[in-house]
């Protein structure tokens, strides 16, 4: 609990960013019994954050829970989100894995891929840190825009 | 075991067709115990028949098992197969469903998405006839042929 109180100092700016508040918004929209009612927007999000100790921790091979994937999709959903409400058009993530939590994830917009990307090791999702997660999305979101800005016709299709 | 005689009759030329063949090779690829190799190519494609009387034998509502799911999977790859044969370039398949059996199958080309469809009820997925089965993969593989000649750049990527 230390832990999400300095992250909260730290990252003040960061919580206000377009990506960490999608981010927000997706996880707490798969909270159907209201869980995360009482919980701030940092401790919502701290499962993604899996510091090198954390990590450690858990096993080299497991199988993902479904929390775990439920994550996982939140990440891509929010990153969908943000293509989608950059460009205007319909962004349709796609996150498919087998139970031992290898996979691929897919974020198409209309006919064109703009973002494909194999899975491992899904049960051990996580960042480093808040402004790392941050900057993984806005990576993927620019180089996602660039694809649709080059190949408008397909993206429309 | 009569309608599988009548089948390899009728279907006599049909079972030399590029489809065909690559479905009857997928299926055999997929029989690491060898439980197809005393079969006939036309009795081995017999479980994609499902004709008016089979299928209402089925209940409507129902979780497709491990077998349905692999000739799901033997089907879009054999698609797949051929857009590569055809055109030279990679053609991935992704088929994501639900244990219920509800979900999506693309195939992708490069950044392409070539073909997108709507799975429902996988648990019934079947074909009236074996000619009605090859026009199906035929339409989709016309389509995907337009589709990456219409935007060879993006196939490419």
């Amino acid at each position: 609990m230390t832990e999400t109180a300095t992250t909260g100092i730290e990252n003040q700016g960061l919580m206000e960013s377009a990506f960490v508040v999608e981010m927000v918004r997706q996880m707490r929209a798969i909270d159907p019994y209201g869980q995360y009612d009482s919980m701030s927007n940092a401790e919502v999000l701290e499962p993604f954050i899996l510091t090198k100790e954390k990590k450690r921790e858990i096993p080299i091979i497991g199988d993902p829970d479904e929390i775990v994937i439920a994550r996982v999709k939140v990440f891509y959903n929010a990153i969908s989100a943000l293509i989608e409400s950059e460009c205007g058009l319909m962004a349709v993530p796609l996150v498919n894995l087998t139970h031992e939590g290898f996979g691929r994830a897919l974020i198409t917009v209309g006919k064109l891929v703009v973002m494909d990307r194999t899975l491992r090791d899904v049960h051990r999702f996580g960042f480093p840190s808040l402004s790392k997660m941050k900057d993984e999305g806005d990576k993927v979101l620019s180089v996602a825009l660039e694809l649709i800005g080059n190949h408008p016709k397909v993206a429309g299709l």
